[in-house]
């Protein structure tokens, strides 16, 4: 049998030292784990930027990985700690809606408050619940441990849910969503998704490569298929690699050429309005 | 048997391919090896740093972890590469202190100066011991190589030992220590130590939860179980997880907040001189 | 038999789940791989950066190591996705010149052009080769792929080749180079490359201990063995542990105190030169 796989994604940055402990304590529990770091540099307690990071990684391992998210603002108040089993894959994390846009794309069929002792350390701290709580859990369930057994069902409609934007028809039939996420090159990742481009135009899907985006004051004509599609330095929409919506500075960075950050307004003009007002 | 597991601690950065570098050297050494990184984002040369680091995180590993810590200011001078052995662990390092804060919590069996050539690469470089000579003594111990083959033995009372200001009593019967290491989230980790937070006062201890601790100006009148116990941008004092005094605050940035750094004093008024001071 | 090696080696950064999203593909068809960060932290889209960091890491790893590099300003434009096979190790990249310092030091014998869709994830984004193209190829050839089933052979000598300046004669004796590479210390990594350092002078290198530098308007008069053989605050220039004349500041940062980033011109000055005036 293959060796278990544990991701992790949590807000801790890499200099305190603070994951490699959670791994010290993985190993001593399951020597055997394979430990994928997907990111530590969430911005401090930034629940939705974990919930889409998370949510962009996770269908890419193999079924049975446990996934372990700790971003935990609420660390030592009454969030309960929970795992989370989908037909695909186990999360681990607070309950505090990390998990939401990851178990949207694989509905939950158990969820378990992780409040049996014998699956944390001895000694649990106030402040550090990913070494003392959430690590155990995540080690014992690679190890093979039934997560009935770690604590009390919950009904999956009472996990917190996180709401996020979807986008929203406005009354000149265009649509407004945001910017969900910017990456580390600039780029712009908004809430409008679709599962891939669609080749032909007015299907009643609401992107297709004749929709028209509007950010910050600019005015992008059509989707294109990739940055090479244009010129260095000019700014384009494409759909990304995650399936939504990307504006992009080909060479560049958008982000700071359009001086937006996360939660900046953009809006969609799908095809039907501009092939309407073609002559 | 479960694979070895090599802990690695640096300043060298992420960027430059340093620590891919030492974990070429030592996969080729122990292909099994189990590494894994506790930072090394450590402040360039910066010992003390790297000392606290390693001692919170290493006693999280199981026993027969290897250690192995890269922050070297004298690399090329007459330092010693030593490898430490204690009853849970064994450390490879340069014998600059930056072991003291772990070992003083593990007292060391066996110390020895990494001075035969055959555990060293073929060419060794004036300026990057990591890969020529520690990477590859921690591999060897990893694969079971006994440490008294590698060198000259030392005695334990001959290691560089760092001093690490202990708190120290002052005339109004307050404690005089020092911000140790400030977090990623901007908390303060001070040099009051205790095992875990009593519950009862005036036990003898110099920190219970009815101490007063004063940092840059301020003053705070108690210490709280976790952040949670006190309303969001308001200080507070934990007991935090490395079992040390906490500043913080919550859900923010206590060391940009009092603009302190490591080196910053902080004074605690133990629970006896409130106590007195009570009606 | 051991554990199949993949480094990796992008311009990803490490915040944004793009890397943990490709481990994860590499686990799902490589279950046993071990894998290895050389470098996420390449400055966006600097493939001279990553063809540099790469040369000095690789060589370190054990033979049959798969070398993965996705630094890939042209990702989604005809540039076509390569592995190449040396004596030593395979190599998966865009064909943009990033593996040129690496495999001249090894000459390859194999190129492939990855053509064939039976190794890339079933959908391919137009953004993200790093996730459905070259992690899926790195990982198929850790798990005994035949390269020359994966695509269609290219001639070595088609492969795209980065102009690396090599020092070049000056009119008045001496060479003139550049910085190639400014790591985490400050610490300039120059041109000029040589082997090992000879500790004879005028045997007709151009670099040995009489050498002496000019950058930035300073003249470092000689060639050390390492930092420690000058006063903390002090210029030196050593031959660094990549065989290459690196410029250094003894527990300082040279860039930050000469002002100077890739690219600057560095003159070298020969012994012979220097022989000549003496009297």
């Amino acid at each position: 049998m293959s060796r278990p796989s544990i991701t992790l994604t949590t807000d801790f940055g890499q200099a305190d030292g603070y994951v490699g402990t959670m791994k010290g304590v993985i190993l001593s529990i399951c020597p055997d784990a394979s430990i994928v770091d997907i990111s530590h540099d969430i911005r401090p307690q930034a629940i939705r930027q974990a919930a889409y990071v998370l949510s962009t990684a996770a269908p890419y391992f193999h079924p049975g990985t446990v996934h372990l998210v700790v971003v935990d603002p609420g660390v030592g108040s009454e969030r309960r700690p929970i795992v989370v089993q989908t037909e695909r894959a186990t999360y681990v994390a607070p309950d505090n809606g990390v998990l939401s846009m990851a178990i949207s794309q694989e509905p939950p069929r158990l969820a378990i408050h992780l409040t049996r002792r014998e699956y944390h350390l001895p000694f649990v701290s106030a402040t550090f619940h990913g070494r003392d709580v959430f690590a155990p859990a995540a080690a014992h369930l690679a190890a093979g441990a039934d997560p009935r057994d770690m604590g009390t069902p919950i009904p999956v409609s009472d996990l917190v849910s996180l709401p996020f934007n979807r986008p929203a028809l406005q009354p000149d039939g265009s649509w407004l969503g945001e910017v969900l996420h910017v990456d580390r090159f600039g780029n712009l990742v908004t809430s409008f998704h679709c599962r891939s481009m669609p080749s032909k135009a007015g299907e009643g899907t609401m992107i297709n490569e004749h929709s028209a985006i509007q950010v910050a004051g600019h005015r992008i004509g059509r989707v294109m298929r990739t940055y090479a599609d244009v010129a260095p330095g000019d700014l384009v929409a494409t759909i990304g690699s995650s399936g939504r919506v990307e504006i992009a500075v080909r060479d560049g960075n958008a982000a700071t050429w359009l001086g937006v950050d996360v939660g900046e307004p953009v809006r969609v003009y799908p095809t039907a309005l501009i092939a309407e007002a073609r002559p």
